[in-house]
């Protein structure tokens, strides 16, 4: 089922024609789009859109949208993060420069609601509509997270509302779209985009976990990332909120150095999280909160449990859940 | 009747509400659509409608979703041309940083789209489907300007080009935007959207003669600007069409120093502009290909003459044609 939609969504990507000209506006657009990634977004879309009775193809248009548009994101996110490799490539403003990122982001961001026009079937508007929230949201939390790194005191709640918005509502609105196309009653339409909203809280807290504690061979990303740019994650925010005594001067020292020894500075700040079980606090609350409202949520759908399955094997998948 | 357009467009404008938070998302926003400007493509929008039968009232939605649609362009453009001023102002990239500009930018095109999307008259898949397009090729226009900065070779149907998408493409699709509004057949909205074609290349090319030949009193920008920078208008590309000899060496000259007299170069490149009469070509064309053009496309729209009369009065201000 799964190897289906990733053949179906990427025969779509592989279909997206680009103009030749200008050169520089669309080399970027499909050098990002031919990357790949795990194409989170768009199968959720195609795996909400089958829950719900629909073909997944009738959800193409729409998941491949909104593909698109974190495409966009991304390209954009990469400038102002001074990210120099995405995918273990490098990235468009690096690859290129600043200007063109800019314009083939915007260009993309267009398509993306191009593609969505494409789309034929009922709930149109709701779908545009959508789109539309989405980015404006995504912006927020994007501006939120900027915001967050020059921001004193942060708090968990703050941090929360930002990654809803930059990260935890387009998983959210993929899901929703799925259910446009299948024509869903709104009841339902927000049960799914509120179990969205979970899984991709999950999936966020999820993350900042990994990098303090994935297995190097395994985690793409460098661990100990966050830790060395003194970012604030759910891992630094919890810390901060519990750690005290000559602990917390060692950790406000560590997150006030610029020039360090990274490892160092790594296993130091990841004493602390064990001995205050950070760690766990993370995951109980992606596993006792996130993950058991997603499936509470789930579970006022009424549906055949079958028909839910391949959604909670990609909420599993999602979020590293084993068992 | 422009003094009803234009307070209809401006409490339209005072009207929009933005978000609170985050500030920097959307104080840049507020910022740069209160700084009011001649707001050309909205008028455009609501004196098409009216002239096709429509109140003004009908289109007011799609007007303000081009003009917050062209606000985002100018905060985009203003990063890629390092542009401290804008009407006087500091830019957004100036005033806050580039990636505030990035970030308020993305989000106030996600707004255009959202303001076209709560117009609920006819025609409201085409209105949203011209707004993308344009938007797709204004970042084609935007892109081969940046090109051309570095290109030898750009000739002048490059450039009559390039403006067409970068410029043209937008006054042009307010117009059709009105048709649209007004539910007029499409011959009617092809050659409103051609008329608009026509006037954009000639207030562009308006606008290269102006940097020349503008009296300094009533010229917004600083005359001579585009020569001090070397840039590639419809004035410098005509003019290395036609100068030959002594004069071609000592254009190419100035167009390739850095470090120069600015009142100086400006002086001697207008001397040869003189003599070449390539001002009164840059004439020729605004006025005997594009502003006739225009005419002739109008004149084939079969409505009454005085119902054209405001489009008219109001071209003759945008190409400043004073008789």
């Amino acid at each position: 089922m799964l190897e289906k939609y990733h053949q179906l969504i990427q025969e779509a990507i592989d279909h997206l024609s680009w103009q030749q000209e200008p050169v520089n506006l669309y080399e970027p657009i499909a050098y990002i789009l031919s990357q790949g990634g795990k194409r989170i977004r768009p199968h959720l879309a195609l795996i909400s859109a089958e829950m719900f009775g629909a073909k997944a193809e009738e959800a193409l248009m729409p998941a491949i949208a909104f593909e698109m548009l974190h495409n966009f994101t991304l390209i954009h996110d990469d400038i102002m993060d001074k990210a120099d490799l995405r995918r273990g490539k490098p990235t468009v403003y690096k690859k290129w420069n600043t200007n063109i990122a800019i314009l083939s982001g915007d260009a993309l961001f267009a398509k993306a609601f191009e593609q969505m026009m494409k789309y034929q079937g009922g709930n149109k508007d709701q779908l545009l509509q959508l789109l539309t929230t989405t980015t404006i949201e995504i912006c927020e939390g994007q501006q939120f997270d900027i915001d967050f790194e020059t921001m004193k005191n942060v708090s968990i709640d703050n941090y929360l509302n930002m990654i809803r918005l930059k990260t935890a509502v387009m998983l959210a609105a993929c899901l929703k779209a799925g259910a446009l196309v299948a024509g869903v009653n709104e009841k339902y339409q927000d049960l799914i985009y509120q179990y969205g909203l979970q899984i991709g809280l999950a999936f966020q807290i999820q993350d900042d976990w990994l990098d303090v504690y994935a297995d190097v061979s395994q985690f793409g990303k460098n661990v100990g990332g966050d830790i060395a740019e003194n970012k604030k994650t759910y891992m630094s925010l919890r810390a901060f909120e519990k750690v005290e005594g000559a602990d917390r001067q060692l950790l406000e020292k560590y997150f006030s150095l610029v020039n360090f020894d990274k490892q160092a500075k790594y296993q130091a700040v990841k004493a602390i999280y064990d001995k205050y079980q950070v760690g766990a606090d993370a995951l109980a609350l992606v596993e006792n909160t996130f993950f058991r409202q997603a499936m509470q949520l789930l579970s006022q759908i009424d549906i055949p449990q079958d028909k839910k399955q391949p959604l909670i094997e990609w909420t599993n998948k999602l979020i590293g859940r084993n068992y």
